[in-house]
């Protein structure tokens, strides 16, 4: 039976989190917001007064009857079905606590835009945001990317991948921080090869992965765009 | 051997979650921080260059050599260890789901004091943060309340409990839930006993559970206060 997963049609979003870790695997899925009256079907879900455990939100991933929320969790359950997550029973948890590292990140990502009110346009809370990004810029990219670059060095196997000694959903993630942050804040990004050599090592390596190669280059994966998690306003970028 | 929890000393805060589990199940834990030479401790794995996982920040629970963050992977590790989780293995990704929508709630709850950077003092922010707090009580809080209200009653073994059948940690996060609300935001909650009956009623049964009375009474909890998660600001708080 194909995984269901529920995500807004139209962006990458916090589903792409998701999205990579199933085509790496070339696992059998839907995306089922994106099909003929999908969008209906998980409304239908999110609105459900019948369904024994509601989502609060999309992402979330229908395998037969039980509905899994929130990426992290997602790829906690998917990881070890898809060969993406640590053999060693512990590590699954390092795996699952570098991931909510990632969560973290993401929701600042988020916040650079929308640092009042997710009821707002961006228009009008651009000067809070200009504010919030400028220091988004100047300590938490640092902060986060800087971690990250410490896990990959300090990895007892090796700086190819964060945890272990093989690839798993967490570097699949960070492939994409890499990408969404030289999406959103060019400027900002320009020399993080320089500053952040494994992590961006790391991404360059995902992104020769022949099935990350296929599904880059497909109709699958959407453009970044204005209404996701990762926006480019020229105005919150500025040199790092 | 013991837990050991490393935790800021001075609030409750995020670690709060994870010592309300403790507690409960009358674990054998160690609070480093609050122990003489506690922060030194904490600090040195922090910063540790030779640690082969490490954290990005506090709470983290040591178990033996193995180092577990973030709140909601301490207490996916912790529940069955401790009798908190659900028996049933999926059930435990529900669990997981519902803990981190808890999580993003937390994250929202500091940012009605810190909307722009963790980084100013709230007195320099204090004019976004009047913006933010205001969408949170009249947008935020009913959603994720309403959230976890309709989780109850749509509970298939009843709405005394968030997931299955009997407690698990889920269950005391949202007792910490209502109590910060309660003390940051006393005008918006004064009627969410009216609101939320079966999340109010599930706060009032964990009070009274005999080790948690106990926890609430002695030295080890620590009362809120304006360095926490929930602040109370007067000119943050409104009528809802």
């Amino acid at each position: 039976m194909s995984f269901e997963l529920y995500y807004w049609d139209g962006i990458q979003g916090r589903g792409e989190f998701v999205r990579l870790a199933l085509e790496e695997a070339a696992a059998d899925y839907i995306d089922v917001a994106r099909r003929p009256d999908g969008m209906a079907a998980m409304m239908k879900l999110l609105k459900s007064r019948t369904e024994p455990h509601i989502p609060f939100a999309p992402p979330f991933l229908k395998d037969g009857d039980l509905i899994v929320s929130h990426v992290a969790n997602i790829l906690f359950y998917l990881g070890p079905k898809l060969g993406l997550a640590p053999k060693n029973e512990p590590l699954r948890f390092i795996a699952n606590g570098l991931q909510l590292t990632i969560t973290d990140f993401v929701a600042e990502v988020h916040d650079t835009h929308h640092p009042l009110s997710t009821n707002l346009y961006y228009e009008d809370q651009k000067e809070a945001a200009k504010q919030r990004a400028a220091d988004f810029i100047t300590h938490r990219i640092p902060k986060f990317m800087g971690h990250f670059e410490r896990v990959l060095a300090q990895n007892p196997q090796g700086n190819k991948h964060t945890v272990g000694r093989g690839l798993t959903y967490v570097d699949l993630s960070l492939f994409q921080i890499v990408e969404g942050l030289r999406y959103a804040f060019p400027r900002a990004t320009k020399d993080i090869g320089k500053r952040y050599p494994a992590l961006v090592a790391l991404h360059d390596a995902i992104e020769q992965r022949p099935n990350i190669e296929k599904y880059l280059t497909s109709e699958r994966r959407l453009d970044f765009n204005e209404s996701g998690i990762f926006r480019h306003y020229p105005e919150l970028d500025q040199d790092a």
